[in-house]
C-alpha cells in the first residue's frame, strides 16, 4: 500500500484542521478541505478519490465516492450522518473524549443554579454589598443533599456520577441497557422507568444518545414527575426533550427551570441566526441557554483529534478502526 | 439551675434569628436582640444579665457583663472578637459547617474560569450562535489536568480536596500543621513552603485562618511564583493576601486572574457602600469579585444554628461547649 491516502475534511467544523492534520499524517497522506457551500463539481472532485472523509454531516447531496472506506465524525453524535447515503465500502466512526468537559459543564451549571454567584458578582462590581452575608442577605443554595437523576449512563453520565460521588448527593440512573455498577446509586432502571426515576429529583441530567427510542423521551409526564422544585439539564440532543412540553413546563412552573445546551433548530449558512427553537425560550427567566458548548473544550478537541489520527493511520496500516459505529458493508 | 437563661443576639447578622431561637430553646430561655447602633444604655441593659452572647463582633465598646459565660460566634472567623474585652468567665466558641457550601463555591468559580459559560449564555440569549462549536468557536477550558494548590487544609481545604479527587487534577497542600493524609497529594508542606507549593499552579485556593502568621502570607513573591497562567482564589480573609501585591499582580499580568470573596474593608452602618479595598479592583477585567458569600448557604446556616443550639442548651445543662476557640478564664 504505497499509494498516497486522500483525506477530505468536509464542512466548516473540521476544515480548520487541514494544516495541522497534514503535518501529523506526513508525506503518505494528502489532506483536502471542502466547504458545505462548495459547488457540486468541487465536491465531486474531492470525493472521487477520497479514502476517508472527516465530517459532521453526510447526506445524499454528496457525490458518489467509490474508494471511500471511512466516514469519521469528529464528535460523538452521528445524527447528521445519513448511513444510507454512505458508500457500501465505508465504515462510520465517531470519537469520544468529551466526558471530562461535558461533566464539568453540567456540574458548573448545577452549582451556579444553586449558588447564583453571578448575581452577586454583578451587584458587587457596581459597588453594592447587598448580596453579602454581612448585610443579612438570604443564604444561597448548595448541591449538597440534592438528588440528581441521570438519563443515560454513557461517557457523560459516568463522568458526572464519578465526579459527584464526593458531593454528598443522591444519584439515580436510567439507562437503555442494565448497568454493572447499579449498587453505587440510589436507584437505577431502564429508560422505560424514566418517569419514576426522575420523580421529585432536584436535577435531571439528560445525557442519552438520540435514537428513535429516545426522541421525546422526556415528555410532559416526565416533566410533571420532576416537579416544581426540579431543574432539567439537557446536553444530549434537543428533541430527546419534547419541545412543547418543555416550553409549557417552564412557562407554567411545572418545573423550576432548565439548562438547555442542545436545540431544536440549528443555524446554517443561509440562516446563521436561526432561532434555536419554535418557542420563545429566551423570554423566560427560568432557563439558562447555551449554544451547544457542553464538552466543547480544548481537552475534548485534543483527545478527539488524537483518536481521529489513530483511525486515519489505521486506515493505511490496515488496522481495525476504533469507535466503530457502523462497519463497512453492513448497510 | 432553674433560673431562666438570658441569651443576647448582638448585631445585624444574628438579630433576625431571635424568634426562631426562642422557639427552639423553649421556656427556660429568654432571647433578646440588640443592634450595633443601640445606645450604651440599651446595650448595658441587655449585657448585664446575659449568660451568652451570639455575635460576630465583640469589642471594648460593649459594657461589662458579669454573668457572661459564652461568646458564641455564628461563623468560623473570630477575627472581630477582641478576646481581651471578653469577661474572664466567658468561653469563646465558633461554628463550622461551611465546608460543603464553600467548597462548592470554589469549584464553581474554578469551573467557570475555565469554561466561561456566562459569556456564551449572554451572547446566545441575544440570538447569536457565535460561541457554538458548530460555528467554529474556539474551545473552552476544562479543570481536568489542572494543578491546584490549597493554602490551608481545614474544613474548606479538605472539602475541596475530597470533591476534586475524581476531577483528574493534581492537588498540592500547604498547611500550618503537618497533615495526616499527605500521600493523597502531589505535594504537601508547611506554610513556610507556600511559595514552592504554589509554583506554577493553575489555581491557588487560599483557605487558611487569618492569624498574625498568615497576614500577608500571599505576597508579591508567592504571586510571582504562581505566575502568568495562575489564578488566585481567596475565600479566607482579605489580608492573608497582600493587597498592594495582589493589585499589582493583576494589573501587570504577573498572574492570570483572581476570584476574591474576602476583602480589605467592610461596610458598616455609617458607610454601607464602603469600597472593599484601597485599590480600584473593579476596574480590572481579570478579577471575579464577590461580597463575602462563599459558604453562605442555607445548608451552612442550618448546620451552624444547630451547633449554636447545642452550645446554648449545653450552657444550661452544664455540658462542655463544642467548637471551643478559647476556654473561660484563659485570658
Amino acid at each position: 500500500m504505497t499509494e498516497t491516502m486522500q483525506i477530505v475534511l468536509y464542512g466548516q467544523p473540521v476544515m480548520g484542521y487541514r494544516d495541522w492534520l497534514a503535518r501529523q499524517l506526513g508525506d503518505c497522506y494528502q489532506v483536502h478541505s471542502v466547504g458545505y457551500s462548495a459547488s457540486a463539481d468541487e465536491k465531486a472532485l474531492a470525493l472521487q478519490t477520497a479514502d476517508a472523509v472527516v465530517c459532521v454531516r453526510y447526506d445524499g447531496d454528496l457525490p458518489p465516492s467509490q474508494r471511500l472506506r471511512l466516514v469519521q465524525v469528529p464528535g460523538v453524535g452521528v445524527d447528521e450522518i445519513d448511513v444510507d447515503a454512505m458508500p457500501d465500502g465505508a465504515a462510520l466512526c465517531n470519537v469520544r473524549g468529551h466526558g471530562p468537559g461535558a461533566a464539568e459543564f453540567i456540574i458548573l451549571q448545577m452549582l451556579e443554579w444553586r449558588q447564583r454567584c453571578r448575581d452577586a458578582e454583578a451587584s458587587f462590581r457596581q459597588g453594592s454589598w447587598a448580596a453579602s452575608s454581612r448585610f443579612g442577605a438570604p443564604p444561597r443554595g448548595e448541591l449538597f443533599g440534592s438528588t440528581i437523576a441521570l438519563i443515560g449512563y454513557g461517557e457523560i453520565g459516568r463522568a458526572v456520577a464519578d465526579r459527584l460521588a464526593p458531593f454528598g448527593v443522591k444519584i439515580r440512573v436510567a439507562n437503555r441497557t442494565p448497568i454493572h455498577d447499579a449498587d453505587r446509586f440510589d436507584q437505577a432502571g431502564s429508560l422505560a422507568e424514566t418517569a419514576a426515576i426522575v420523580d421529585g429529583s432536584d436535577f435531571v441530567v439528560v445525557c442519552v444518545a438520540m435514537t428513535p427510542d429516545t426522541r421525546g423521551l422526556v415528555d410532559a409526564e416526565v416533566l410533571k414527575r420532576l416537579g416544581p422544585n426540579g431543574v432539567l439539564v439537557n446536553v444530549a440532543r434537543g428533541p430527546v426533550v419534547d419541545e412543547n412540553a418543555l416550553y409549557q413546563a417552564l412557562r407554567d412552573g411545572v418545573i423550576a427551570g432548565a439548562v438547555i445546551d442542545v436545540w431544536y433548530r440549528y443555524p446554517d449558512a443561509d440562516d446563521p441566526n436561526q432561532a434555536p427553537a419554535n418557542h420563545p425560550f429566551s423570554q423566560l427567566d427560568n432557563i439558562v441557554m447555551t449554544p451547544h458548548i457542553s464538552g466543547w473544550t480544548q481537552g475534548t478537541v485534543d483527545r478527539r483529534w488524537a483518536e481521529i489520527l489513530d483511525n486515519l493511520r489505521g486506515l493505511r496500516a490496515g488496522e481495525p478502526f476504533i469507535n466503530l459505529v457502523k462497519p463497512a458493508g453492513s448497510s
